[in-house]
């Protein structure tokens, strides 16, 4: 019973992501659900990514926190349009962004002009990973810091994520995070994850992880326009 | 009427925790509920704690994970009883534990002899927090590498916690986090809470914590005994 309570849930969710997808697809937004734990350096690596898009290419942010606007505080000096969404209307919040919250942004964020957007999932392995919320491409970051054994303990966020963004690799060698073992893990999880290592902190690996935006979204636009 | 739906759920779960406890006091088991994001140090602490009660406190551990069994192995050599729960029968698995799970794990675990018995949460700043499982304390992880922001962004864990062990601060200074503001975020959300820097690598601030437990253990039984 409480399997076919789920399932309805996503269903539901489903169909207002299909919708999403559709006022996406309408202003040719291409769409990133970023993901991860909490601390995982999300907010980081959308501040180095605003800098270099700024002037570029025009983007938009949905920043997802259970409580507070930290995140989006940080991110609006950047020139891109934040939209704050707090999932705390109850005791605790909501771990985790669903499509209606992501309609409910799109009253506020003018997607006219905007040629990508991200949203910043509340940090969390687990929730996340099973709520679409009509994006292009789901990216999932890990901190070494969290060690090389969590594909095996948060599979399926591993499984539906397109790219992961394996961050603070500065730490290497300051925190127990054995590479090898956990390209093995990854592999053992999802075979044909692409894994770009970086460092918000220093910069090492944005070149990487922007040339994969960009080369994703032309898939994505090609993809629109044959559909 | 979501509300009303999420007071149901936790006033069942408050039921079940009550029947946890009642066991747990039937046996002078003093119960740590051991919460954190992913990454943390949760296991690698417990690693300590078991290394140095071993011989001397008699421990069991209550092990909670969406999938696998790797942190229950990493224990299993330390001379405790472990019990693994996996929080898995559905898609994406739950990403906390409740009390209705601690029941079924003390089918397995005998508490017979058992001094104290630690609880280890799936990893997950949000929702850990709002169930009870029918602990004596509620202990949180958090480390340096998550940054100094959470407790405004994930307060009810902070609100609802008797200790925060402040993990991995042989890290300080490779990573950006300021602790006199940490402090001070923390006083904002749950001035009372007492903060232990540890780092479960080193193994500084392991004596700290281990003091704590000891001493909370004491007023608990005394409190037992009153009642």
């Amino acid at each position: 019973m409480e399997v076919s309570v789920l399932r309805n849930v996503l269903d539901a969710n489903d169909l207002i992501a299909a919708d999403n997808r559709k006022a996406f697809d309408a202003h040719g937004c291409f769409v990133i659900n970023l993901m991860s734990a909490p601390g995982s350096g999300k907010t980081t690596i959308l501040e180095r990514t605003l800098h270099h898009l700024n002037g570029r290419v025009r983007a938009g942010v949905i920043e997802g926190d259970v409580l507070g606007t930290l995140d989006a505080d940080r991110l609006a000096p950047l020139g891109a349009p934040v939209v704050q969404i707090n999932t705390d209307p109850h005791f605790g919040g909501e771990c985790h962004l669903d499509a209606r919250m992501i309609r409910n942004a799109l009253d506020q964020l003018k997607l006219e002009g905007l040629e990508i957007v991200f949203i910043e999932n509340v940090g969390n392995l687990v929730c996340p990973a099973e709520f679409r919320v009509g994006e292009d491409r789901k990216v999932m970051v890990l901190s070494v810091a969290e060690g090389d054994d969590k594909p095996l303990k948060y599979p399926l966020m591993f499984r539906v994520s397109n790219l992961l963004l394996l961050n603070k690799v500065d730490l290497e060698g300051h925190v127990e995070f054995d590479s090898a073992r956990f390209r093995a893990n990854v592999a053992r999880v999802n075979p044909g994850l692409p894994v770009i290592e970086l460092s918000a902190r220093t910069g090492q690996g944005i070149d990487a992880w922007l040339a994969w935006l960009e080369a994703e979204a032309a898939v994505a636009k090609g993809g629109r326009h044959v559909g």
